[in-house]
């Protein structure tokens, strides 16, 4: 990545989404592909491929030709970091909790979940998908030992606050908290918020326009 | 709903933020809330707050008191339709749609998911979290005897398009849509997206930005 580009939240969520469809794609190593050809499976205008691509790839591409798709692909991975493994523990084991606990595409995407932590003692030690349940008090120590990168939040509103801060006391620096709240968190981290009642309101309320029409 | 008011993305994914919120309090029916209490349990302004609930609000607040708390969550529930039995099935059952048949929180945010549906037949009549997975041939049967108004598609992205075509025909005009592929979708059709690999490349991307600061 290099160290100078800012990238767009929009043009970030794209990056993913060309590296999906080439992975679906039968093709073999000499194989290429076009900007308009993507251009045409996945909706996105021709000129914002181009620019897109070419921040992130290693080689130009070949008049007509395009890019190499393997080597599209290695450089997307790498850009995006889906090679590596990124360390992840879920933070609540209520209903979204071992939903994610469950989701192996995790996997598929760099983000490599260990363990879930909860503070209802019944749940401890149990083995959710080969994920162990910890205690809440433990987190710091396998934290530290495991080093874990980004904590994925998924407790009660009431809570998040404070699971939030021990986290942080604990060493996490990066959050992707699906709990419906507005926390705060210290200059130094990183967030991103997935909100499924949010997503759900935005999809009932256009349904309701789309009726009037 | 008003009849008039278009409500902004941002705006309607606070609603269901101040309902949990309001939700999780203990209160008896003769106690108040006020925009400011409001604004500081959630980190909203008050300005937006005042704004955003005076919409939705079938009572004036009383100055200094603010609102009764369960007439706002009533006017909130109404105006989210959460109250409503909006009717869904998952369309592809992989590793998110099981994820997300396991999930029981959208009970609670007004979304009923009925049943899954795969063209694996090696997945038909098993029974997920309560959920049937049936055949996706029998999907306009099946969506017209149940009044099924939502699908929500975790197919790969190769079989997106096909499938929300498939969808369309069945008679549904309502899409939440986790694959990452960009859709063309009819004229009538209501959607929202949510991809979870591109959030998480945004989070990925930020994590790099704070270690290089």
């Amino acid at each position: 990545m290099s160290n100078t580009t800012r990238y767009s939240k929009n043009q970030l969520k794209r990056y993913p989404i060309y590296l999906n469809y080439l992975k679906s794609l039968n093709f073999s190593k000499d194989d290429y592909i076009s900007t308009s050809q993507l251009s045409e499976a996945l909706g996105f205008n021709n000129e914002v491929i181009k620019k897109d691509i070419a921040l992130i790839s290693s080689e130009k591409g070949l008049p007509k030709k395009g890019r190499n798709i393997s080597r599209l692909i290695l450089d997307l991975e790498k850009f995006l970091g889906t090679n590596a493994k990124n360390n992840a523990v879920i933070i609540g084991v209520g209903h979204l909790g071992r939903a994610l606990l469950n989701f192996d595409g995790f996997k598929e995407i760099g983000l490599n979940i260990l363990a879930g932590f909860d503070k209802d003692p019944q749940l401890y030690e149990i083995d959710i998908n080969g994920k162990i349940i910890y205690s809440l008090n433990d987190l710091k120590n396998y934290v530290i030992a495991n080093k874990v990168e980004i904590a994925i939040i998924t407790v009660p509103t009431s809570s998040a606050q404070k699971v939030v801060d021990e986290c942080y006391d604990a060493g996490i620096r990066a959050f992707w908290n699906f709990a419906p709240k507005t926390i705060n968190y210290k200059e130094d981290v990183a967030v991103v918020n997935t909100n499924m009642a949010s997503s759900f309101s935005v999809l009932l309320h256009e349904i309701n326009l789309k009726k009037k029409i």
